[in-house]
């Protein structure tokens, strides 16, 4: 249990005392908090915070946490989430046919760099499969067609359920999912759109972007809702184009930007650094 | 005419041999090319350049030479502009409230930054009278009702002829011109708009960007056109904001980025670096 | 007294319970916390803080709050200082010949976009004087030689004294200040270097830029220290350049940088947010 | 040969009707120029150009060419290259133990991202021999001490040789080569060093960034020369840092940004869009 942190994510109506009484909560049980972030919403008098201290000489135990921290949180009608920087996130990875932020975001396990395992990697195309099985990840391909979307989609929900999966990161996959299925992963499943939202939402965003003539394009992070394109975001960034970029050329620069944003957007929640409120997110960085 | 040069912007059908028949035509009269830079639009098949020379040593005068090139222009089917690098363009800014664009253009004259001379300064408010004044510019009061616009925008259109306006600068000029207004000045309006356009168009983008939750926001310079914020864009750039900025934080990061911006579209106009090809610019940067 | 808060920046070395018992100090005043924000410095074993709340409810007036802190510092050996969001600190702005600084701050202050006052502009040349009284300022010529130097800054440290300025500002002053004048303001004055420091320190960074031929070119605020262009670094920005940039194109790209970077270094110490830590900054942005 | 072009990139001393003569050579044989790019150095008065145009309807084969250029050449003092955009260079990649450049580069050339074929990877440990021959790519361990250095580079020559390499790429290998070595390749090793140039030249750039304090850190993408981190510079990116970013933080985000310079550098070599100019670059983009 060395060197583990416990990190506690909460929003509250807002009122006096309540860092004093929340950091007295982690002091009273002998614990060093190493970060704490807040933040208030001044026109919701909403209160956020996240705190994280180690558990090496804490006194109580993981187990022990959670009812501990509920009286405390009655009172302060506290909503919250208790993480572990032990615990390694289980992913499923959904992809259609470009490959580029997939194929980083193997990498990027392979050379340690993800505080998360991909368990599955998931397409409604083939065109993944020989790349993900030759770096030993698990493929399923799950055809969509307007007959067996819904079909589709539960036997898809029962294999993540299965996996006892954590999280779900939308790697350029095109097809949409209903509310049934988003209901299943509230703010657990990360997607990478290819522009700066809200320009450009829906389909082909380089090429309106290209049809517009817009100077900068971008790409956005953010969690799917039932409102394609307009969950509340994550991470932002943009590059510069010109009057010289083709299409080819927008999308080979677009697509270095789609493979940083994702890993930005995840590794922001990987490091449970996020708390949604309403459509619009605050990023504890 | 010592270190004045000429610049040709040109555009035609794309074929064979432009750019060896366009500076031949330069070349033949003793001309030294300083720079050149073309496009070639492969959908249009039109071809699109901008040649600057050197007129010391030049064989033709300034005045000769529009009958000179009328020839292998009418022979390629080409439109054109000259201009040259000594002529001061004769600019009127207009404002509403906001003075932090039309305050940075004064001082950007004043410090010998900017190629061209502000002739004028038109608001339908007053806020911007006891500034401008006091740098020793003259400054008018339109101010514009429902009742009133259309008689207003003719005796703005008249002082504008009269003080032999080149280029009209929009720096927050709150108001939409009509299409007459337009139409005296093709592509010789510049507009600063708030946003990273096509995102936020319309009113109140700062408030739209926040209410959004994006994580970056925007300015963009482009030429005015009837359709409002739909204009060939010329320059856009971005900052970076988070949950921790309220509205008044974005719009202090917003004020520079559109000084920024403003300065950088009208500093491309001003160095003839800009085509305009259907709602898109070509900037030869 | 509405709606003013109070801010204590503090540093100590790190211990258990430094967050609860702060914040303890804050609530049992009745004090409502805004923003709260801290860092631990694992090499050094030290804790920041930046903890900001409300006056109004307070059970501490403004004069009675160092007595009360003082106990639970001296407990902690913590190192404090205390500042109240309705205090405009007195500022003195020196420049030599290059205004784009100096008048960017005089239009920001005119524009109510800075938290504090110019007191007086000082300059070892005349260039300044009539911008600087046309807005109004008062404008102080200290002429300096290698003879006089010692002398002048004497004299320059006895007017900001008579005029109990807080902060000095070094917008392009290319004079080098004596440890003696340094020591009057420790991390009290704030210098524009015109280049991405640790590159490019000392004269003429523009020119060094173009030398290298680097791609790239920045600003950087810093405090300034004995060892100059070593001071803490409080913001840094960059720009893209190309081949085609001469001096004069890097020199006005260049411009606009400084102005940003300086205006917003100013901004984070006018707004209490930084601690200066050994030769680097914590900025509680 | 449909679709090919022709690339002719050349330098030489300025004088008057440059463009016309080399745009006549072209138009003379039928060529139908799809790019053309200039810049005059006006201290040097060199002149450089790029000019692009389609072998499809051009006279000449590609092996009468130079022959028929030559001419020209010699008469204006032309040094000149030219290239064929469906050649495919022959690139080897040299690494030490950091991956992620490498990785990288692989990937892109498997999602046909990179207009060159990665022949070999050569390393001087054996941290990356797995990964790569997994990708179906040689893999050559050269372990280098202080006694058999030179001994291997001449080995690691005689391979490059016989493997007809045409570019070296240095993805983070950490030895430096001799002036006999480099002197194989004038212009054509391109490194990857991970500060911002010259900032932070030698090892370990990012402790130096870390210590300095900085707020942004960058990666810089050059020609390899004997004075190490001296050469010419391609391409230039940097990241904002923070207080918070501890040295793990710092290369994390460092990382990203070493793997988009380099990619870019080395597109701009592949696309033939650089002049090398004493220490600096010309880069046509």
């Amino acid at each position: 249990m060395n060197d583990v942190n416990a990190i506690l994510l909460l929003s509250c109506p807002d009122s006096k005392g309540l860092v004093a009484k929340i950091s007295n909560f982690i002091f009273n049980h002998n614990g060093n908090i190493v970060h704490a972030d807040q933040h208030t919403s001044k026109r919701g008098k909403l209160f956020f915070m996240r705190i994280e201290w180690e558990l090496a000489g804490f006194k109580l135990s993981r187990e022990e946490i959670p009812a501990a921290f509920t009286q405390l949180a009655k009172q302060l009608d506290i909503k919250w989430d208790l993480h572990f920087t032990d615990y390694v996130p289980r992913i499923a990875v959904f992809v259609s046919r470009h490959l580029h932020c997939l194929n980083d975001l193997i990498l990027r396990q392979r050379m340690g760099e993800m505080a998360a395992k991909i368990q599955v990697v998931i397409s409604n195309h083939l065109d993944a499969r020989e790349s993900v099985e030759q770096f030993g990840l698990k493929f399923y391909h799950f055809p969509i067609t307007v007959k067996n979307k819904k079909q589709q989609e539960d036997r898809e929900l029962e294999l993540l359920k299965g996996l006892k999966i954590d999280l779900v990161v939308l790697a350029r996959y095109m097809q949409i999912f209903s509310a049934k299925f988003l209901g299943y992963y509230p703010h657990k499943i990360i997607n990478i759109h290819h522009s700066f939202l809200p320009a450009f939402a829906g389909g082909n965003p380089y090429q309106q972007a290209y049809d517009r003539g817009v100077k900068i394009i971008g790409a956005t992070g953010h969690y799917a809702t039932e409102n394609l394109d307009e969950g509340p975001i994550i991470a932002q960034d943009v590059i510069k184009i010109s009057h010289r970029d083709a299409i080819a050329d927008i999308q080979m620069k677009g697509k270095d930007l789609e493979r940083i944003v994702l890993a930005r957007a995840l590794r922001l929640h990987l490091e449970n650094k996020i708390l949604v409120y309403g459509s619009k997110t605050i990023v504890f960085e």
